[in-house]
């Protein structure tokens, strides 16, 4: 019984803090791994490619915490997901949803469970948190939920051409999945041709190279150096295959 | 059975994992929550207030370790606190003081206790870390403390002017609470006036506002950017309301 | 049973929950203390010295996962060390190589046991830490390693006269170690010649002063500032001490 955090709240912030006690009083004993808390603030649809990239790492049955939320106190519905054996928990914005049209075997509900007590900013703590603690003690009572057949919000299965997340390395992941890329093809980012090398022992120091990540996406990265500098990258920038 | 670590070690420094094993090694097997490692450095004044704003999210019988301490090494004493059904141990420097003037119940002791090995500098790790794990654990003996009236610093019941924290968006929590302020009053900020607004969906894109945020502060915040870059704002900076 | 991680993951980015979830599928259960994620980047030698001022602060019989490893994808070998009671993995590229050679009893080995699916980039996850969670859980599999009677890469027992490290106050730890040093000895780093005190409060405001870290080492600090910035100090400068 794991539940996994993935949220833009900070690492350093004051707020994780408070969703961990949330999440144990609902699911007393349950393991937290701290996934990613600097999804990239506002980005909801890096957010998801990042979290359909990350999902497999995690054994089947783990509940995630999702929150990357800027709508926040608005009229966005909360939802639950299962997907190919896993549970989400997060906001209708689109966040899920890259997992979800992904996945061979999905159900869709909307989170009608409310809080005693609910701000009007901070859903993660309040809501999200308490219904991830119960599902993940499979204590979530049925009326707590009732199943729809899609989300409003859907970025669907595509690939996202641009940079989702650069890492304190500098490296850029795109939202590029790997498998179909051939070796010897060029990337194009911002106005550089970028080619490919198997692992960064292998590179030319001071050159940029793409490589499949440890996540399976392409992404951009320097032998003992930072690539995202190096190329003034930035997360939403476009890349593309040169034809 | 939980420990809520409250300090400004810096969360990306090898020091907070020194802290955990000592307290391991006396409360083995507790639950140890990070609530904040980035107490603006050397501003106990701020933490205190902070701190007050955090504790109702833990559970009672919860311990926190309280350490911010730029006089490490001086003649400060060493308190633990009861207040309200949780338990508080830190440095008599005013950390705990603002808890402990809000409560109902409190009770402050002077730690006599003493490790083997005590570092010129590091008593998060060597002096609070294991007695928090042996009041956690319940295991502290009667002579490792002495009850006093009150700590030596004291910084009272009152609200805090002033900006006592920017979290990672740039929102700005002041040491203000919002329970009583009218939602038609205007804060005023670094020059700027400053109106009311619920949440962030609700506010003008590129305008700071102030709202109540889900610790109960009135904070400063714009939606969809940083309300501390638009405005200037800086830990300490004072705030009013206008007249 | 404990495993304390030490990498240049980064405490941001999404790398140490992996590890955690491999880790927890091979040692269910087990208690993970985060130590340092922000081991200065490609910095092994910094690395050696700090894991070893570092390693006193866990009980016997911590496993260490150990990673800092711009070598990943090349030929360097996996290595477990057991060292004066505690475990150790990483890769040999020298970052274990200080902790053994100031070490009563060691033993060392080559890592054998592969994973099914090893990707090129992040051993880290998949390699080292399915075999920290196998013998932190005593179920590593004797053919998994071999033993060998040295490193390829070896920095030997001698104190680094350099920075190693600096941290969110701007104090910059240095190599050397404390316990030799006469209390008048004056310390040069960046042109500056810089004097002893004890306590950050006998240090006079806005001057840098060395002292003994709670590590042991010598580090170069100053009274509520920034050490580093004041003296333009920066990872891999050479200190030495006044003839």
């Amino acid at each position: 019984m794991t539940i996994v955090l993935f949220t833009d709240f900070g690492g350093a912030d004051p707020y994780v803090g408070q969703v961990k006690a949330a999440l144990l009083e609902c699911a007393p004993g349950v393991e937290i791994i701290d996934l990613l808390h600097d999804v990239p603030a506002f980005s909801v649809r890096s957010g998801a490619h990042l979290l359909d990239s990350l999902k497999s790492f995690f054994p089947a049955g783990s509940t995630f915490l999702a929150v990357v939320d800027p709508g926040v106190g608005g009229a966005r519905d909360a939802l639950a997901l299962d997907a190919d054996g896993r549970h989400y928990i997060g906001p209708d914005n689109g966040l899920l949803s890259v997992v979800a049209a992904r996945s061979l075997v999905r159900r869709w509900w909307r989170v009608l469970w409310r809080p005693r007590a609910l701000s009007a900013s901070f859903h993660g703590r309040d809501l999200f948190a308490p219904v991830a603690g119960l599902i993940a003690a499979g204590a979530l009572p049925p009326e707590a939920r009732e199943e729809i057949a899609a989300p409003a919000i859907d970025f669907g299965a595509g690939d996202a051409a641009e940079i989702i997340y650069i890492d304190h390395y500098g490296n850029a992941w795109t939202g590029l999945r790997a498998a179909g890329a051939p070796r010897d093809a060029i990337l194009l980012a911002s106005g550089a041709r970028i080619s490919h090398a198997r692992v960064f022992a292998e590179a030319r120091p001071g050159f940029a190279f793409w490589y499949e990540n440890g996540q399976g996406l392409v992404e951009i990265a320097q032998n003992q150096g930072s690539a995202a500098r190096s190329l003034g990258l930035s997360v939403g920038d476009l890349v593309s295959w040169s034809a």
